[in-house]
């Protein structure tokens, strides 16, 4: 039987690497790369580090196209499971000729694999296809949240209260309901803007060498945020950014 | 100046430990261990071999008396924040008295120390009085959320959904709003059996050796949830427990 291991890598830091996913990294024969055609290169370059220290000698290598995928589609939904199913394609054809029975295949993702991230629904969808089998598992990541949280040294609730996980489209149509503490992801848009009555705790490149951190009341830190990720982003050619907004 | 280190050594899997923390377990010269009166043998266990395996030769560990807690109270909120005030007391005096200017010590926490833990806001309270000056980092872990995901191999969130973080007490009151996924942390009432409608993925003691895992709808799951947690709770003592609430 094939086996294969979604790893999560942490958020830059390559010390971000648990010991249960340097072990993983160690038994793995064959690591499945997809890449954008765009360079992410700091990142890159720390996932290749990473291989390089914990890799046994004789794994191999394989590299796959990354499908295009649009940013900024009228159907998010509908785009975002498109692009998917294209990406399970290319997934499936390189597992098929790739991994042979017996061999442990892995997948490494930055953060947590549970958060934001379709490597498991990609193998799921494999899986349902039926035309190539193989086991598969899930090593947790430190997420981009926890890092960016460590970092400015907050709890992301505060006592007994919830909190939300979000994203900056969503974030966009208003507060959400039921929760003062917001953490938003994928924010292309720069939503916080709209709420300068919060706190913001905002963190791009997490703990990597880039890593850049602006924390306030959004009143009075949005638009150095602003210029500064306007700037960071023509600067690297990509931008990771993640806060929290925490309403008084 | 004294230097200390919040260290998140994740969910019970010693492997949990990331790069980071072992290397900043392995520079610290004082751990400053709060523990209850009654015993998490397992987690305790698991501690001390993840300090034996990291720590440098000549650290030395301080263990202070938790002050006692009332787990239901009338105000839970003045009933923590009291707590943490006296928290803070005892672990203000264990500082004073055994970390040295230029030592660094360090206070491990389960999980990640920015989900539903006080070590940070105690610090923080410490620093407010003033008596004693320190600087303090957090390291980031891997928390029962991420081990419970990977075990069940799912995501938290649906394609560009949002979904919260909430305890049981909050949940017990009713589903919150703007959400459809929901994960619980704290929840000694089992307010899970209120939602039949969902599905569950649940687990206790998840990445230890007395890990148990259950998912499926809650009207078909929750009775089994509910006796494996009350016995699972008579043999061990405590328990812990984490699910995903997911509704159609």
């Amino acid at each position: 039987m094939r086996k294969i291991s979604v790893v999560g890598i942490g958020a830059g830091d390559p010390d971000h690497l648990t010991l249960q996913a340097a072990k993983t990294i160690g038994r793995t024969d064959v690591f499945f790369l997809l890449d954008k055609g765009e360079t992410k290169a700091g990142l890159i370059n720390v996932r290749e580090r990473i291989i390089r220290a914990y890799s046994k000698p004789r794994k191999r290598i394989i590299e796959g196209r990354d499908p295009d995928r649009d940013r900024n589609p009228a159907d998010y939904t509908g785009t975002v499971a498109d692009w998917r199913h294209r990406r399970s394609l290319v997934l499936e054809e390189l597992i098929t000729e790739n991994l042979k029975d017996g061999e442990i295949g892995a997948i490494l993702v930055w953060g947590d694999p549970a958060l934001y991230d379709s490597t498991i629904a990609i193998l799921e969808e494999i899986l349902d296809r039926g035309a190539v089998e193989f086991e598969f598992e899930v090593i947790p990541g430190i997420s981009s949240v926890s890092a960016l949280a460590a970092k400015h040294r907050i709890g992301l609730n505060r006592v007994g209260q919830p909190f939300q996980i979000t994203t900056g489209r969503r974030l966009a149509e208003g507060w959400p309901d039921g929760v003062d503490d917001v953490v938003v992801m994928l924010d292309a848009q720069q939503a916080f803007t709209k709420h300068p009555e919060a706190e913001i705790y905002w963190g791009a490149y997490v703990s990597t060498e880039d890593e850049l951190l602006a924390s306030g009341p959004v009143a009075e830190v949005a638009d150095e945020i602003v210029k500064t990720r306007t700037e960071a982003r023509e600067r690297h050619g990509w931008i990771m950014d993640t806060y929290l907004l925490r309403r008084p």
